[in-house]
């Protein structure tokens, strides 16, 4: 590393996780001032940070400039977020990583290795034989399951928010061979409207939101095959419903499972205290306490909390966090602490 | 019925539910101006509904009185709703019944069946084998299933908010034997808060509640008897679980079934229409639409629709309704209208 | 008037306020079915009404088109209610009179007399004179104010949803010469979302808008002359501000006054009551009681509450209303009953 | 000061203002963990500050206390916040400052000097002369204002929250002569409902508080005589008026002043900008970017902006803070940062 602090870029700062992303590279104690790029479209003309996000203003000058090259060789830069859309993180990763960069990428461009599960983003690589390789190579960065792979990586697929909070509540009972699978996993997910981005839609509009709850793209959702490759599970193994909650930020998700035999609330707490025992961001709650939206929001924690059957077979998990902390931006420098040999937790207090 | 309309009677206008049954029975085609109970705990010096709820104010002078026999006497009231606590109607209903009124209760006191639910409510009753007796003469008042039945009741047991969204979803589904109930059944609720009623607690304050979300009583909610008995379902076959929506009205219901056999999206919405065809309030969306909670607020319709795997085998259903409507008090018109035989419509287009 | 009814028309039925007129016509008990015309940019394929509302779906069949005069003349159209921008008013209002139709614009195309006012909307009127010409026929449809005119009023520019709340408020006074207008008037306005459209921007975004609140368009809103106009003030007498509210609707104001000399609140209550006297739709309160936002949601009243000082010299005015009812549809109904000579409040029960 | 830092003790740790106290102290450079008493009443056997606010939990324990004299002797405190209600702040305060502790305010308690003005709240005192004596050694503790004094307060009233927005808009251009008095000062303000208090009453139930806004405390709001007396107002100067905004935080208020004479926005910006030069929680907004709610929440900063009518001679101020930061718990730092002689900004970071 060179002496003052690595230097990071983030490509795509303006929209609501690279803003987050930025938020939080400005203040990390390891890194040089990062370079800020906006996307031509969000512009208005705006030069620095808080002509668009005057919560910053008074915090010194953030300048903001357009993407290039040539400016991430200039200023030397060692590592390049990608807060883009997918579309764009999969043409400007390989390139990045031929230039020597090291990337971690926010959006869904390198989280799946099936092409069946990469299918519905229909992808136009220029080179697709490069990016198969370069798929195989992307690390999924979910810290918490693959701490090891991440020191070496050279490109990070950050894990989407809705997977994130089902993988984390998952792993531990698949990893302990707890779950009886033949009866199938239900994730009801709930996120909150910054989940959809900062584009104005219908979908978005204030008034559509408000006072309104809803179920969409029920078995069509992206996220459904990280969360069953991750998992290691069939897709007939995995129900998936996301839904729009009307608040602006905060994921929950309740999960259903039929355990394979009778366990007590202690055994299912310890089978999560153990598998998260190194693993500071995940919060586990002892019942009959169960996490709330308001409780992960602006950290970067996942809160997983349960409720087991009198009998014993049945169990309801909720995990809880922040989409664009630990379900994006935060996840992304957790990501990146790890890459570099940091503590997991600098930046992130 | 007398002439010049029905007199009706609201025992506990001055809460939520109470006061959208005032409001519709207030402009009733078929009733008398209803007499309007308050509890005494919330008036505050109040003698006019205006007082309490100003939208009102405008439309004429609109007396509450507090709770008395005598005044139900005197006002030769035909037709008693107990929009009380469930502990007061338990203790009102079997009185009201002894003095020759029939009984709409809006409450969980009549509600259910078997013992080993109602053990939740904790039930001291003055004569308990009277309370038996009065509790298997009820009727569960979803119009939906049991319009033959009401025309006679005496005593109509208003169902709960959450369990009227939960049957109407399954129950044609069940009817036409569809659903493998081997492998259970999963019924993810959300509510808004109305539906924890009008006395202010922690949990119903803006803070609390405003940009968060929360699940609460899994496996212990009261409305999951509700459920099982009037779909004839074992304990073991149903994952109950409800949350807190930070919007003030409507429910949101996913459910979640696996198919006996596979299906196609057109078999599964035609045994829904055939179910619904003569019920003016339920709507079958076709898919992809999916009801929202904001389509069926301020009306007495419950809305359903669903989503099927491609595999035909996997089915996810939406319903959505206005626990206040629907849910309590539009629900409770309904089933006035189907004891008297009027439409079933009447008072609430 | 035709027997079976008279034939309306809606221009822009898909706008937020187009959607509620239409629903208000549909139900309005002098009136055929309403012809209901969308603006292409909005139809994405739909050709019902609740293809775009579900809201309303289960009430039977409600077609939508493509505005053409074709269509109007064909179903003889004897009202056109244009819910269009502006510049689309501005163009179809004078061909819709020179056909004969009578015309209620929601739009502000109408409503100013002063070129001074009217220079902030850039009209390029086709034909400058025959638009002066029509502005100066144009009635301001402020039933409150000008019942008598709206009876022969072939063209009524329906006012603005700031300036009926302030202008309601401010009459009384003005008229009774009560207010020392050499101290100015201070007139702190609030909006909901649907104020703002239902095109999607950046401002109406869910997460800009929620948790937040802020002003906007100081000294330069545009219904700033319409309030000026009606009440025959001057520009530096006025101090007009809009906020932006975190609820889809509803508008409520507090205007500061200084009374040319000391009054009772009594005093100020009666020359409330007096000049509504005969107005249906407003509603005085008397103090302490003041108006809320919710008081008057979902109805077309402007309610109207003050508070004044000990000291008998200093007033503050609230005043409240639907902005897509009283502040734009519902308004738009009273003047059309009136236009027909109808009892104001049909249609608007 | 004792090696290993100032030992600061909060009573009233519970509610929103204590808790976020609490949060501030916690990580607080300059202090040893700091003694948390809560109240009885809201206790519910917690005995962490995590058990009451679980979004603290995983960052080590933080006990809760009942309050006791002996508790603060035996810990050796220094410093006693009082999160309390004014009553019970009017009767703490003089016994912890006989105690030789330093005393920062929350509550109204010791805010007035004028007994008029202090007439609302009622205070029964059980040494009056020795209560008055110490009101009139209490230093308000408006940084901005008072710096100086606060060195060597030893009793400091913290402002209301609404008093701390006003007064900042107001200050500059009342010392600065600028403000024609004789035509008054409206001062509209809108608050989140945190500022309401954590106990919950019909006036926070998030039904009665979602969709809706109101005013409240016309001409009677507690804030009042604070504007007043530290501003060197006249009662008929100022018409005060609050508003309850359906969000959980953050103050937005809206000032209407008239300018003796003509002035150029440069001027006015000028103006500001000069008197906070040395306050780094002050952030003067150029036009016509104005502050937004959101832009201080979480953060200590009072945010303030304006327009100027075309004429130079009209001002619309508008300020906004987080009214459980700058409003509360961070002016609360804030002051005692200045009591000590620390920078203005340790723990505001």
């Amino acid at each position: 590393m060179k002496r003052g602090g690595l230097q990071a870029a983030v490509a795509g700062a303006t929209g609501y996780s690279g803003f987050e992303l930025a938020r939080l590279l400005l203040r990390h104690p390891r890194l040089k001032p990062p370079l800020l790029f906006m996307r031509d479209s969000s512009t208005n003309g705006a030069r620095e940070l808080s002509d668009l996000f005057p919560h910053l203003s008074g915090n010194g000058s953030v300048p903001l400039e357009a993407f290039s090259w040539e400016a991430l060789h200039r200023r030397g830069a060692d590592l390049l977020f990608l807060a883009t859309p997918h579309e764009v993180s999969r043409a400007l990763a390989p390139e990045a990583v031929r230039r020597g960069l090291r990337v971690i990428d926010l959006s869904g461009a390198w989280r799946l290795r099936s092409p069946d599960y990469r299918a519905t983003y229909n992808f136009t690589d220029a080179d697709p034989a490069a990016a198969e390789a370069l798929t195989a190579r992307a690390v999924y960065g979910l810290p918490e399951l693959r701490r090891a792979e991440l020191r070496e990586a050279q490109l990070v697929a950050n894990p989407g928010c809705y997977s994130t909070a089902a993988i984390l509540a998952l792993a531990p009972l698949l990893t302990g061979d707890l779950v009886d699978l033949s009866r199938g996993i239900v994730c009801d997910a709930k996120s909150g409207v910054s989940g959809a981005g900062k584009q104005p839609t219908p979908q978005t509009h204030f008034v559509e939101v408000a006072d309104n709850f809803r179920a969409y793209s029920i078995f069509t959702h992206r996220h459904t095959g990280e969360i069953l490759e991750q998992l290691g599970l069939e897709p007939q193994q995995l129900f998936f419903t996301t839904h729009l909650l009307p608040i602006p930020r905060g994921i929950l998700s309740t999960l259903y499972v039929y355990l394979r035999r009778a366990s007590s609330a202690a055994d299912v707490e310890l089978c999560f205290r153990n598998f998260y025992n190194s693993s500071p961001f995940v919060r586990v709650f002892t019942p009959p306490r169960l996490p709330e939206v308001q409780f992960s929001l602006h950290t970067n924690h996942c809160d997983i909390g349960f409720a087991l059957d009198p009998d014993g077979m049945r169990l309801v998990l909720v995990s809880c966090l922040d989409n664009l902390l630990k379900g994006a931006a935060g996840q992304a420098v957790q990501n990146m602490n790890l890459m570099y040999g940091w503590d997991e937790r600098e930046g992130l207090g």
